[in-house]
């Protein structure tokens, strides 16, 4: 049976011989370990994943005894993940289908090992898809009077699906602070730009004005502050003075469902920790 | 004899066809062509490359007629280069030396085709590689109360050696208005991060801070507004949370002198034409 | 109207001049033009777009007058294609459905302009996805008692559909010589490898096993001998000696699909030629 | 003080633990820690950096006791290295500059942190090169006939000048297999394709002619087998059909010397480890 572990702490010396210690002593093989210093606000991360023999393992004595032997002496921050868990995951999509047929197809042949509950949205368009693929549809329209009650019922649903975490696969809408306050560092977005540069609305059009050779996509979790909150995977492509917005369009559209579903496994595998705005991102 | 001819007109119809005509009518032998529209603007762009037997073939001729019977008839800004014409080219440096490196070690082994006549710089250190390469070195401090003094010197050292374009490697200054005048679309600079992301001083520590997966460099032509000419040439590389500042610094070194590298043999080939502060790349 | 010409011939001078001076006398403005010269073989390869008015273009006209006045002459293999033709195409699979799955969402998106009038396959597995979609779905399973049966029947299929180029989305089986000759250069592949490394079978565990630091994935055109018709589109991507061939076949998948459907865009768009076993990609 | 230990040894459960357990023990503070376990053959490989003071630290003693307590036990292949070593690096070069050029700046500024005590070459070209860096040049011409006599004369040079590791930058001769056997995984080539690809002589006109879209260049320990040792370092280009082999050879030269610097850098820093023909690469 396989365990991840992730620990982030004030670092200080002995914390790896110390866990290491601890996981060997319950009968724990490491199979990984990973760790990551960050030297200037004084932070230790860890990922580790342990066979145990699932006949003799009690996950809950494993957790008690790691929470009095070290977390309270290392001051740690830590979870345990048992291997099998599948985490919920909601996608929130507006019109464009791209990055929602990639995960979809993902989730559909197995290659991507999460459950969805359903998909939300604000318009009609891409039901259809949902129905192809046999998965609850939620139209939920947004405008100015209707806002407030539309992010109660997304919350509404988020709550009682059980939900883990949200995908906004090009969902083109803010998100309700009340629903980010519930799932910190659990929302990803998909951003059509190699932030920081270009921000906000229109990415493709600042960035043919601007004359770049190169465009991108970013993925990150999404705080109160559009499209600053911690970046989990970005990619480019280059492009020259030859192509339209319309062809940057084009272009990114591959670069962004590639990039938002590398983010979402690297979500799903347990390879991320959030730290200043900033992520660690295991191997 | 090989003849580069670079045009740019309002577009319309026609203009190819009447200047492969004109061409051909000369004796030329196309063996090169490409063109751009940018719709938006409505401009034409052409790059066309000819042999032309050296015995019989009149430069000024070709280009006096070009002139009566297509420049004035499209309202084209043109220009015929002669192939062999080897264009001269100064360098300003400050205390970096990969992209100098770089650039000398390409121009002594023939492979970048340029005259170098001098290397100037604010600061003493690079000048015993100057040395190394035989190339003249001029130390012109530039500090608050002498900048107009040296700025006139640099113009005086620029025009008297007959320079054709100027590459700002890793130069770190600000250059003076009167400069930039002097030669539009003809001073090359390195910017060490992906603009227009990170513009200005210290762009690896912004890209540290915000956390970036990718770090760039971007080679530009230089106008009045630092950090903002028309783009060259872009390149990227992978980072994680793993790189501190200076590893990003020293991965960025490679980028810094390839980017650069690489803007400046286009400008070289004649490659490259400005319009609304964007570049048109030829291939 | 866009018109869209395609020529190759043996490399002479004023060619360029007379296209272009016979598109203008028709009345076509010329958008778009790029050119190629292969000096090792002597040919002469060209693609060039114009604009006609639809009320006054007679597209039997235009390419009856340029052959007698311009193909002839130059020894010229060309065609003209008319701007709105979909071309119809065929999509072979086997069991992995990542390809299928990204192809047929860009056809339904309307991303990808081209008819699908069916899928064959060797198995059965893939048939819900057909479904999901809308498209007929042929098993036409293959073995060796039965190779040569199939066979007729896939090109019965094929002709009977009257389908324009087929498309082996991870196919896995060799395609029949009857079939490559009925489709020259209108096979497309994708092989899983970085082509000519691991050509054959069992591509990512020959990557493994010679500890490479990058993998890749080639579309080419089929031709008789395995794994070596032209190129059309590759791309890398990084691995590690952290990678396991089951991680390499699931990093593999992305690379597949995106540059499986580049190709097949090319192909949609008239922008490859093939000579010498090799294309011509136009910009 | 820092102290880098690489270890390989059978897979077996406790290693990490017992190794932390160890440094902690000694008063060492980890400061990074990276492991690998190659499942199929078995074995385990770590790599971990400790600060140490060194007013109390005893390199000997922390030696020894580490082979008592754990070599032995766990069957360990291990090294401890001081960081302040400074390894010897021997350049053998040919004809072709720009990877001498490349390391020697690299060197001379301090990016790289290595002694050259000399420069060994089959001709005298680049000579002028070794004076401007104050570097030691022997030229030992090797043809059919003096190849005995020439690898005799190497063997003795690196052996007096306590050559650490060999790096062949662009050599184009075979490495006497008694050099080999000398230094076994300590001699860096770089060669001028992405191996396994284009194996062998003329890597950049077999590229051309089977018309690749991407070429590559492979940093790899050279072996008894041409060209089939543990690759370091690989990265790639795009080219097209426009590329002439002229071309490639010049884009080539970039991808030469960045993927040569990077894989001595790797080598230098102790990041590499060998087993199966294949390399771990440490972060």
């Amino acid at each position: 049976m396989r365990i991840t572990l992730l620990i982030h702490c004030p670092d200080q010396s002995g914390i790896i011989s110390a866990v290491t210690g601890f996981i060997h002593s319950k009968g724990g093989n490491i199979v990984y370990l990973d760790q990551h210093v960050d030297e200037e606000a004084g932070v230790f991360f860890m990922r580790l994943q342990s066979e145990f023999d699932p006949d003799t393992m009690q996950f809950d004595v494993l957790d008690s005894e790691f929470k009095q032997q070290l977390a309270a002496r290392y001051k740690m921050q830590y979870r345990f993940y048992p291997g099998e868990e599948r985490p919920r995951m909601a996608l929130f999509v507006s019109k464009y289908n791209h990055c929602l047929y990639d995960l979809l197809s993902r989730y559909h042949s197995g290659e991507m090992s999460v459950e969805i509950p359903f998909i939300l949205s604000n318009h009609k368009d891409l039901k259809p898809i949902a129905e192809q693929f046999n998965i609850p549809y939620y139209h939920i329209p947004v405008n100015k009077e209707t806002r407030q009650e539309a992010e109660k019922k997304q919350l509404e649903l988020l709550l009682s699906a059980r939900v883990d975490f949200i995908v906004l696969a090009r969902y083109m809408q803010i998100v309700s602070p009340m629903i980010i306050d519930q799932y910190p560092n659990r929302i990803i977005n998909i951003h059509h730009s190699f932030l920081p540069a270009f921000a906000g609305a229109k990415p493709y059009h600042a960035a043919f004005k601007r004359g770049v050779k190169i465009i991108g996509a970013t993925s990150h979790y999404v705080t109160e502050e559009l499209d600053a909150g911690p970046i989990i995977e970005q990619d480019v492509t280059a492009v020259s003075h030859a192509h339209s917005v319309k062809d940057m369009v084009a272009k990114g559209r591959d670069l962004e469902k590639i990039v938002l579903a590398r983010a979402v496994q690297l979500h799903v595998d347990r390879k991320t920790m959030v730290y200043n705005n900033k992520t660690v991102i295991f191997s």
